[in-house]
């Protein structure tokens, strides 16, 4: 219940499978890593969120890379080092190169360093920026 | 010094005018928004960070629009509501369509909520996406 | 002074082994964790945080498990690994069952999601809401 | 698409509408606040978010008060204006008192301060809180 | 509750007054700012809080100046506009210059963009760094 | 390109060792820590933000150690461990006493919690610290 215990596909209810197998097809691959194996302990948040994930992290308006860019911006801003490790990897299998990281890492740093200026100078909105 | 001093072109100096001229010139507008109004009351911080940021958010591997949305992105996490106002108007500048910004908040809220569901089970990295 | 030097009883001042002396009559172990030894170099701020903790922990109108399912969330929020270890622990040993940490998580992790949605939209406060 | 477009009900979509209108039935009231009202403009957004907060928010293992409680503490520590008024009104609601809000807000005060002690003494996990 | 009700000298109880009487005599100064007359509402939590910060921002090995600007740093890093409002006012009356306030500006944003960094880049501690 | 590779003086190209090199003059060391070499796979961050650093942290109008200590104020608020563990050995270096972290430490974890105090309490801004 503290440390996760990581559920296997071999111990796990039907419906924890159902889910696995999803995650399978749905990657296209035979791996489900520590963060659902986990979830599993609660088969209802693990259900609901990988079905959130699947529908939010599919392409669409945006391309998928791009959706793993923005989660890397996330995740790097709240200093989640699982999330940083495992979706820089996904990250590269969807076509990142070291260039696009080493931007991704500038622009991140970057927007970290002006929203604090900007709290720090109290710098009020642009008349134009509102109900733009 | 507390609340920003919005510097004004007509009483600015020499090297804070050289700024402006440049900021106007690189984003093709005669707009100076209020962040760098207020920076200009530390010229070497004015003159550092603009040439940060055009360094920065020039096309490279990335687009200018990928760019903005990943500084969106940050701004979120990071509940800045100036950046959020002037870099969503920006994004839409450049090209940035509703059901693009739709699905950059959706990705963003999901990357908030999985980064504390893995801090909460206290998810070990997989071996695999250690080194990768 | 960089990594925490733990002080043990043995070699503790008064003042120090004051301390522990009521963390252990209080919690009713002979356990005092590594949190304690570390503030326990600067003996003000060993005797400050531990009465002010015990203080706010002790039952009241929000009984103690309560208190700990609080902290775990504010723990995780903030992505501290040795703030959820030891909580997480605590409020086990307090009565939290595997059925209320994941539905803590589920909350936890919700709040952080649309805590973002609301900032990334710009969502104003509902008249209703304003000095209610 | 930059700040929130609120849709009433009278010009919403079928689907934006069976949303309100399960937010009515579920919560007994008429009364539809400015969060959904600005994610109506995704309606996939929009629904997915109210069966996500509706499941986690129902009452459990932890009961409904309960949940709004850690709701209060992560929109707090995450500091965002609009969650902690909505959610405080909806907390009293629920039958949060004075006190038990005085109590909440000790408990995350606390919380948010021992965090950074333990981040700035670098206190390492207790073997006893590893795999607990 | 929800808002913070404002509590004045004049109908404030005796344990409240006591404190009011002290933030006066202590800041040399008849004016108590809205953070304390909010917390009013809770007696306690503003004794302990009061006498905290007392026992904190009086000098020591740190002058009062220096405690301001590190309160300033963590406000603008957590985005508190109130804190930042406040604590710039009051570093600005113990002999903040402008020039004091443009640097802290700029190492607070640069430590920002470089924590971003380290979790991006997945940097690992020095050996020399660890247990110095 | 996901853990950080770091780059030695030996194997590195002449636009980083010069970087490198002016590491070491600076700094009166031959040792040059690994957030430099991870960052040195990306030659343009290197140089930029090395730069910046410099010209920030070399003594202003507030001195090296000053500067240090609202270094760590931030870091231990974002909770990077990394940065937490370098910078005190740096501070130390400057001059920072035990007695001095402890004092540090106690500002960052009061800030920290009156910082959602402040949130908690929906506190608004004094008119006198507006425009002040």
């Amino acid at each position: 219940m503290a440390v996760a215990r990581l559920i296997e596909y071999e111990g796990a209810s039907p419906e924890v499978r159902a889910v696995y197998d999803d995650i399978r097809a749905t990657r296209q691959t035979d791996y489900v890593n520590n963060f659902w194996k986990a979830l599993a302990s609660d088969p209802a948040t693990l259900k609901r969120t990988w079905e959130s994930t699947k529908q939010i992290m599919s392409p669409g308006a945006l391309d998928v890379l791009t959706k793993e860019l923005i989660y890397i911006a996330v995740s790097v801003t709240n200093q989640c080092p699982y999330c940083i490790a495992s979706h820089t990897v996904s990250a590269r299998n969807k076509g990142m190169t070291g260039e696009m990281f080493h931007e991704l890492m500038a622009v991140v740093g970057m927007a970290n360093e002006t929203n604090r200026l900007v709290a720090g100078y109290q710098v009020e909105v642009d008349e134009r920026f509102k109900n733009a």
